[in-house]
């Protein structure tokens, strides 16, 4: 199981903004550490999405110890130390390097977000089991609490989401269909009499977008028609036949 | 070159989070398509951090129509359609599957983002080249306007960002400092008189826990300091050679 905290936020709106993604990406139990005032009609509320109706209102609040007795708890910095001769922040891991440590894990872990501006105190990291950074422009690299947030849940999403809102895969035409508007193709080049020297070329150029596009059933069924009737409408020129 | 460009929007501080985002994941060129008032005293720009400097200020106002003449757009959806069967929103790429395809490709797109709740409309989506959808849960998938477009620059950044602020990797100790670790574990099991036969158990647990934990070169010194400084001052009762 995956917990979100948050350590002494200021701003009602970004752990709303938390509780929104916690959502989002299939996290429920949210922990609130010297929290600021969650008014039911203020900041929190609002940006907390769907998420104002479970995950915000069932919200705990908690200290550190509590979190670090229960919790592999994992800091998050934008911070970090640049070698080992500062161990605090240092080493990290990235989002993505969490999610893949964690794959095959059976801990409840806890994901730890600081104020806004300064983050998590030296203090406070010393105290978490291991760090994660969210690698960004080194002109800018310090993203908003909420974004933040956001960016580590969506990264561990594999972990956390259930089903997603997605389709299992996107249908792609199978290969007779694609022949299909591939052949359809090359009765067009006929019907417009383009050069028998072209033929070839045309036709696998023709194959090669079509191949790199993957078109659904749809898109392939639509085009071969649309294709297939713009051959039997087409009346060339008789000196068409000849190299243009 | 990869731009953003955000439909109309009603919430000035959902412009500000994107601009912070785009600051924080190298991005610069910003477009506004029936944009709400940005009033430099207010959420937009008090919401796009150091942004607030460059990437906000220097933002275009324009139609979507400039936009799709100029580059190749990529509309952004929560939700999709499920099959081939309506195509407006389908098919669509993952963030992630956005950035393989833009890897080897040479072209300024523009990443479009719509209003809050409902996105982009049919008919915008309808004259964009490609769609993402980011997978989210399918209780809740709708990301927040600026949340949503903070994943999709992250997930792009490999595209975008010139220079980390992390270091190129994290240092390690090397395999002789990790072997000395090792060895005086080893000597410290001989000091406290561990059981023979349990002591080549023992090393083999502790050299697996170092190796998983990749250690840096502080870590692995301090811990073989520490580690020495314990055998040396290891004072064992005789009756403990025996096992226990």
């Amino acid at each position: 199981m995956i917990a979100v905290a948050v350590v002494g936020a200021k701003t009602p709106g970004n752990v709303g903004t938390i509780a929104r993604a916690m959502k989002n990406f299939g996290l429920s139990e949210l922990y609130l550490v010297d929290p600021p005032e969650l008014d039911p009609e203020g900041d929190a509320y609002g940006f907390a999405g769907h998420a104002r109706e479970d995950v915000l209102p069932n919200a705990t609040e908690t200290t550190l110890e509590t979190l670090t007795e229960r919790f592999h708890t994992v800091g998050t910095t934008a911070v970090t130390n640049e070698d080992a001769r500062s161990h605090v922040r240092y080493p990290y891991r990235t989002p993505a390097e969490l999610r893949d440590s964690l794959r095959d894990v059976k801990t409840d872990t806890c994901i730890v977000f600081g104020r806004e501006r300064v983050g998590l105190l030296n203090d406070e990291l010393a105290v978490m089991d291991e760090v994660v950074s969210i690698p960004a422009s080194d002109e800018y690299p310090v993203l908003n609490l909420g974004q933040a947030a956001t960016v580590v849940l969506y990264e561990l999403r594999e972990l956390t989401v259930d089903s997603y809102q997605h389709p299992d895969a996107i249908e792609r035409a199978d290969e007779s269909e694609i022949a299909g508007l591939n052949e359809q193709f090359g009765a067009l080049l006929e019907a417009i009499n383009h050069p028998d020297g072209k033929r070839e070329k045309a036709g696998r150029l023709f194959r090669r977008v079509v191949g790199r596009a993957h078109p659904t059933p749809r898109e392939a069924r639509t085009l071969r028609g649309i294709l297939r009737r713009a051959g039997e409408y087409a009346v060339p020129p008789a000196t068409d036949t000849e190299e243009r």
